[in-house]
This record gives C-alpha cells, sequence and structure tokens, in this order.
C-alpha cells in the first residue's frame, strides 16, 4: 500500500502554488504559478531518483529506470494546471498519485523490467488555450506543434509565447516517446461513486466531445432608441441557441450532456445592443452517433435562429475527441487489483476528457478514478478525502507494478 | 446662420482623440483621452473669450457674460465622453453645437442679457461607471456626489479616483448653479427623422427607462461529467430572462423596448458551467404606467425562472428615470425657429436618455435633433452629414438667443 498521508501532504504543498479565492486554486497553464508548481515537482522528481525530460510542449517525464535496457516504459501521470476557479485535485491528484506509486516502489526496493516514467502533461485544461488536452494531443500526432504553439488564451498571447516567457520549453521532439502503457489516475468530477458508495471506478470508456465556437454578429446599436422591430440582436440569438442545446441534450438523454461555459458580448456596454457574441458550446456523449446527431442538428439549427433575427452566424469546431475505449487487459488488472485490495468498485463511463483519451491513440491506456464530494469539480469546493485519494493510489500502484513487471 | 464648416472641422478635430477601431471614438469617461478631449474643449473655450468654471464632478461649465447682472445663465449643452465603440456625434455635437452657437454671437457681436453656458457634463454614457447622466443626476439631487464618486468601473476603479487621477475635479458645489433653462442638441440616435425625411426633431419628451442588474447564483462544475439533472445551471437561466424580457417588450408595443448588452459570466471558462452571471436588462418607455408594469412583469417572471432551474436570482435597479415632459415654452421656441429658417421638422419623443432629462428637474429644458444615417448610433459606424449638423446648430443658436434675450 502507498503512503496516504505522504501522498496528501504533497496535495496540499503543492495547493499552496496559485492559490484561488475560495479554497481552491488558480494555476492555469503558462502562468508563473504554474511554473511554480512545475518546479516543485521538479524537486519532488529529483528527491525520489528519477531524471526528467521535457518536450517541446513543456510536458514533464521524470523517468525510474528499469531493469531491461530495451523495455519500453510504463508512463502514469495527468496534469498539474487548473481552471481559473478550480480544485486541489483535478489532475494533481493523477500527478502527484503518480509519485506517489514511484516513491512507495523506492520505500520497498521494488524493481521493474519497465522503467516507470510519472508525467505532467501541459494545459489540460483548455482553460486558458482551447482546446483541452493540448500537449497530449500533439504527443499523439493529433495535432502539430505549429498548431498548438499558435493557440491564444483571451488576451490575445500565444501558447508558444507563454511557454518560453515562462522557460519551460523542453528540447525533446513531441511524440518521440514510445509507451508501453499509460494509466491516468483522477477524481470523478461526477457523482456516480459517491452515489453507488463505491471506492473505485473502473474507467471502461471516456465520452466523445465537441467544442463548437459560435460567433454571431448583430449590429451595434442604442438599446434606447433602436425601435424592437429595427434591431439585430446577437444576445437574443445567443439564448437561443443556449435553450436550444439544452434541448438537444435533454433529447439525447441518457448519456448526453451540452451547455455552454464561456461567452464574450462586444462591446459589453449596459445601453449597446452587442454587435458581437462569440460563445462555446460544449456537447458529450460516450455515443459517437449520438454525439455527430447532436453536433448536426445544433448546426442546423442555430443558422436558422440566426437568420429569424438578421444575425450573422459562424460555427468553428475548436475541440474534438472521439469516445475511447481503454485497453481490455488494463482495465482488468485495474479491477483485480482493486478486488485484491479489497476496494468497493464499479465500471465507469469518463464524463470529463482526459490525456488518456489522446495517449489511447498510441498505447494501451487506462484510468482509475476515486470519488469526489457532490460530484463537484471545475469548482474551488471540489473535496476528497485522504483514504479515498489513498485507496485510488493504491489501486494504481498495484497495477502499474504489475504492468511494468518485477 | 451658424458657421457649418468651422462647426464640422471642431467635431473632426475632437474625434481624432481616442479613436476608436473602425472610424468612431473610444474616449470613455474619465480616461486619458477623456482628459485629453476637455483639455481641447478648453482651449476652444478660452479663444471664444469664456470663462471655465468647475465642479466636484468635473463637469466643465464655459461662461459668455450676459449684460444683466442679475440674469440667471442660459445653459446649452450635452457630453464629450463616448461609448467604447461610440461615435464621432454622441453628446459631442451637443458641445461643440453650443460653443457654436457662441461663437457665431462673438461673430456678430451679438450680446444678451443672460450669461450663455457652454456644458460639457462628466458620464453621461454611463458605459464605464453605471448609471448613465451621472454628473446631471448629482447637479439636479438625484444622486449625491458620495454615490457618484463610489461608483466602480469593470475593473473596479471608482469614479472619485479616476476623476481625482485625470485631475479633472473642480471646486465648485455640484448643482450650485441655477439656470434660466437648458437646452441640449443631440443626433436622434433613432430613425425617425431620416424615415419621415425631417431635417430637425422638436423633442416634446423622452421615454424613462430601468436598469436591472441581475446576479444569477449557480453551481460551477463541469460541463461533461456532471449530468444534465444534476445541474445548477446560471447561463441558461440568463438566457430565458432575456427572452422573457424580448416578450415583455414586444407585448408592450408600441412605445417600449427592451434588451441586454453586458453579460459577464464566472469564471468563464469553455468546460464549467458558470456560477456566476451578472447581466444588466435595459427596459423603457414614454408611458410611466407601461414602464413599471414592464418592471413589474420581469422581475416577478424572472425568479421564477430561475427557481424552476435552482438558481439565486438577485435583481438591483441600478439606474432610472422616469419618463419627462420638456418645457411647452422652450419646445414652442425650437419649433418656431424651425419655421422661421425654412427646416422641415417634426415633434420626437427621445429614446435615449440625455443630460437634459436631469436638467428638466430643476429648470425649463428642451433639446434640438437632427437625423443620423440608418437610426445608428452606440455604434462606431454611426453618421451624420455636415448640413444635419449646421441646420440643428442654426435652430439651437436662434432658440437660445430668444431665450437669453437680446
Ligand atoms: N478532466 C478535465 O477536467 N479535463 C478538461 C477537459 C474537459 O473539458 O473534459
Ligand atoms: N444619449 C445616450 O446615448 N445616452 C446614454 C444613456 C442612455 O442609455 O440613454
Amino acid at each position: 500500500r502507498v503512503n496516504g498521508d505522504r501522498l496528501w501532504d504533497s496535495l496540499m504543498d503543492m495547493a499552496k502554488i496559485g492559490p484561488g479565492i475560495a479554497g481552491g486554486n488558480n494555476r492555469q497553464t503558462l502562468t508563473d504559478s504554474d511554473a511554480e508548481g512545475r518546479s516543485l515537482f521538479r524537486t519532488w522528481c529529483e528527491d525520489a531518483g528519477l531524471t526528467l525530460g521535457i518536450d517541446k510542449m513543456g510536458t514533464m517525464f521524470a523517468t525510474r529506470p528499469g531493469t531491461d535496457p530495451d523495455a519500453l516504459p510504463v508512463y502514469v501521470g495527468s496534469h498539474l494546471d487548473t481552471q481559473p476557479t478550480g480544485g486541489k485535485y483535478d489532475g494533481v491528484l493523477g500527478v502527484l498519485g503518480a509519485l506517489e506509486v514511484v516513491r512507495t516502489m523506492n520505500d520497498l526496493g521494488i524493481k521493474t523490467k519497465h522503467p516507470i516514467v510519472v508525467t505532467n502533461w501541459t494545459n489540460e485544461e483548455g482553460a486558458r488555450f482551447a482546446p483541452a488536452m493540448l500537449a497530449s494531443g500533439v504527443f499523439a500526432g493529433v495535432h502539430t506543434l505549429e498548431y498548438a504553439y499558435e493557440r491564444k488564451d483571451p488576451e490575445g498571447k500565444t501558447f508558444g509565447d507563454e511557454l518560453k516567457r515562462i522557460g519551460w520549453v523542453g528540447d525533446e521532439q513531441v511524440g518521440a516517446r514510445k509507451m508501453h502503457a499509460y494509466f491516468e489516475y483522477h477524481i470523478e468530477q461526477g457523482p456516480i461513486l459517491e452515489v453507488e458508495n463505491k471506492q473505485i471506478g473502473v474507467v471502461t470508456h471516456c465520452q466523445g466531445l465537441w467544442w463548437l465556437e459560435f460567433t454571431l454578429t448583430g449590429r451595434e446599436a442604442h438599446t434606447g432608441s433602436t425601435p424592437m422591430n429595427m434591431r439585430v440582436n446577437a444576445g437574443l440569438a445567443m439564448s437561443r441557441i443556449i435553450e436550444m442545446v439544452q434541448t438537444v441534450a435533454m433529447e439525447n438523454q441518457p448519456g448526453a450532456v451540452g451547455g455552454v461555459g464561456q461567452v464574450f458580448f462586444t462591446p459589453n456596454s449596459r445601453n449597446v445592443l452587442p454587435g458581437k457574441v462569440v460563445f462555446t458550446v460544449d456537447i458529450r456523449s460516450p455515443d459517437q452517433a449520438k454525439l455527430d446527431g447532436m453536433r448536426a442538428r445544433i448546426e442546423k439549427e442555430a443558422p436558422d435562429i440566426c437568420e429569424a433575427l438578421g444575425v450573422g452566424c459562424a460555427i468553428e469546431a475548436i475541440g474534438h475527441f472521439a469516445p475511447v475505449t481503454f485497453d481490455p487487459t488494463l482495465v482488468s488488472r485495474v479491477r483485480g487489483a482493486a478486488e485484491r485490495l479489497g476496494y468497493s468498485h464499479m465500471n465507469l463511463i469518463s464524463g470529463a476528457g482526459h490525456d488518456a483519451c489522446w495517449a489511447a491513440k498510441v498505447a494501451p491506456t487506462t484510468m482509475v478514478m476515486c470519488p469526489c464530494v457532490g460530484g463537484l469539480s471545475h469548482n474551488e469546493a471540489e473535496d476528497i478525502s485522504k483514504e479515498w485519494a489513498a485507496a485510488g493510489a493504491d489501486v494504481l500502484f498495484h497495477a502499474v507494478v504489475e504492468t511494468a513487471e518485477i
């Protein structure tokens, strides 16, 4: 079993970097806080005897050598970046859980045939730079490095410039590493494990996603002196599209979600009808046909909504991953570890996207999940218990060691 | 008649300060550009032989003396501040039109019994600091000076601090001045004069307004892993309220408007359902009963919409003025001037609020309007012709001189 106290202490130490305003964290990717978090993680890796490699996306790979020089490494990780109002565990648990796995191996003097690589992927959240899971996406060959470097935050700063600014551009070619397997440990970010009273989620699938960025063009005009029948009201069109997305998601139950988290009005003045409204629709389903059906319906109905109001409507797909089926061998290894350790468990479909979704394209991959209070995530109030954290890390430890072969 | 070329040249010179991004202006109140515009206006006032007084709200009063030491002044003005994406004429035409009146009087050697005071009110737009018409509101005793000083812009800077920062805090007590009459010349900001092919709007009334600021409280949660039935979706509630406001406005036709120009999502991240949504509803009508009925209905229906979604709903009235009836004597003086000068004219109800609405509380007041292309305002593409500008200034000149008495 891992050292649950040590894991918890590391989680609490990392949470001191980039504090939020309500007990959580704001350690968005490529900020000064992100750099500080990376430095602390590097120190911990060095203390554990790991050797750090960094690729051109800034992803950190900390290696514990194996006994067979020809054996490919087992990668274990997640991300240290957070949402602007994020929790202390989303991503962080997966990186520090992986670190706890190798710390425990050191404690027990365990040697494995395959090296173990503790991994911190850059910009998983996609909050500052869309799309999410950007570095793992480049690693898996889904995006080019140039595409990633050109992504812009809301202030117009590019990913490439900001990575350089914080001093974490590595020299490794992205995706050059070959993986024997990839494991990711994460909080569920949903309510099911808690409701079902299970300690461990055995993640068999991840649902797919589309991010559709809408740019609606209205006519800026005075809210007082512009008669109702002369308005070209992009804000009203947005409202109708948000309602329509809600309807589409509800009509695709069970197993689909849809919503809008980000909205920009221009010029955003109380007495000016917006000339431009930009917002992003997030739709997901584990069922590829449903997911694509939802997208098609939204892309058909939104332009009609806009046309009725004279509003211009441009839609760009700025994020996508298809539903993923994780590797059956690794999945049963996770299930077997939970059994052996006496932890209650159930199969889960991940509602959130993870770097594991892209890793699955290039290696046998799976995930381990633990519950989180009220299913709440992407919220500073995100919470887990020390026992939950330790149980998942135990399962991860067993599945990883089994895969890396003693 | 006034010198239309000179008026136009001054308009174009002022428009060079605080340029926008699409041919208009971004000279928001209490910015460095506002300070620059004020300095240019002061120079012009001094060149015209006027004496400048400034009150504690930063409002500029440039006086041309009268012949009777006991006669109260006739005030003529508007505002030099603009929307973030504003036009070159909204407000500016009224200030520089007033300046053109005294320049013309100087040219013709006209002396009046009553002094003339060319006026530039601070923060008419309300774009940076709500409510609109803030300085004239304090002048008329509607707001206290303390209330005004505490208004905050979206960055949290206060009106009081920013007025000090740009160096335009005057020493005059706000509202200490007594007015014989107040005239304001403005572009219509609506479509009617152009559609009706009239040169002059004789403004008999101004419609009333409520600004209702909504703060909706949802639950920040992951857009992917939060099932539809567990969402507390403040963005969806906002969408339904925007649609409801549209319905309420349409059911109060003719003569009512309603819409939303400003929206803030928090944390405004693509994969986070917003925990907080703040937006402002702007409703107006020339009919007091209709206006209050609209407000009552919105304040009744919005909480129901929110409750059905579990969303918290707080509503604060952050701006208000009642419908105004302008002074019948001054109104007929404007109509008479248009007649005499041979300009086509019609009665108008102002759709926008103006400093004249507050001045009307403390002095006989009216307005003169000229058309604007397509009724477009609060848009950088706002446009008028030199001839339209000059015709309105001619009417203003005649009505002001008649009121100030030769
Ligand atoms: N795990 C997680 O929150 N990832 C962010 C990408 C997503 O929106 O699913
Ligand atoms: N004239 C003008 O645009 N005033 C701003 C206040 C309002 O919204 O009516």
